[in-house]
């Protein structure tokens, strides 16, 4: 697949938390779950293009889940979506999260999934 | 009240993960809560004894909800816990966390509760 040109401007930002307003309990709530790690940490290491749709993660789930997991990390302000046409791309908010959790990005980056996930 | 000495030798811990067993996503589940925030933070923050029961953390909930959320901390790893005769004590496995999850405790103890709790 060659890489898409982001569109310029970019779509606003879905509704998402303002940084002063990140709160650390939220945060590790939403990364209290494998999938939800399995995608962080995947957006911060295999980032390649501007935004990434959900099938770029190659989650084995169905698409209401996945749909539901990927709000639950824009809701604790962990990602930002926007939305291009029907799909909504996530990024990571490294510089947020770096400047409010400094270290947390890195524990995500770190993880790897257990044996039986 | 005037410090208690440690019983010598301490009772055993009561079961918890080895370190080689803790999980990210298990740490960060037990503490994307506030009041288990708070008891881990006073733990890093205030402790002067070898381990404190549960009142000396002040917390104004029923003792069966206490019970429930030192014994999750526990379970995730994040503190270890000895009986001693009728009651549970707890510490922070700071060596531990530290060794696998650097930084962690360092977010903990910065926190501060939402204004609304």
């Amino acid at each position: 697949m060659s890489p898409i040109a982001p569109p310029d401007p970019l779509p606003e930002p879905l509704p998402e938390p303002a940084v002063a307003d990140l709160r650390l309990e939220t945060v590790l709530g939403a990364l209290s779950d494998p999938l939800r790690l399995r995608i962080v940490r995947k957006l911060l290491l295999e980032r390649t293009e501007f935004d990434h749709p959900c099938g770029w993660f190659e989650l084995d789930r169905p698409k209401s889940s996945l749909t539901h997991h990927f709000r639950a990390l824009r809701e604790a302000g962990v990602t930002r979506q926007r939305q291009y046409g029907l799909e909504r791309r996530s990024q990571v908010r490294v510089d947020d999260l770096n400047a409010r959790f400094p270290g947390l990005l890195d524990l995500v980056a770190a993880w790897t999934p257990a044996e039986t996930d």
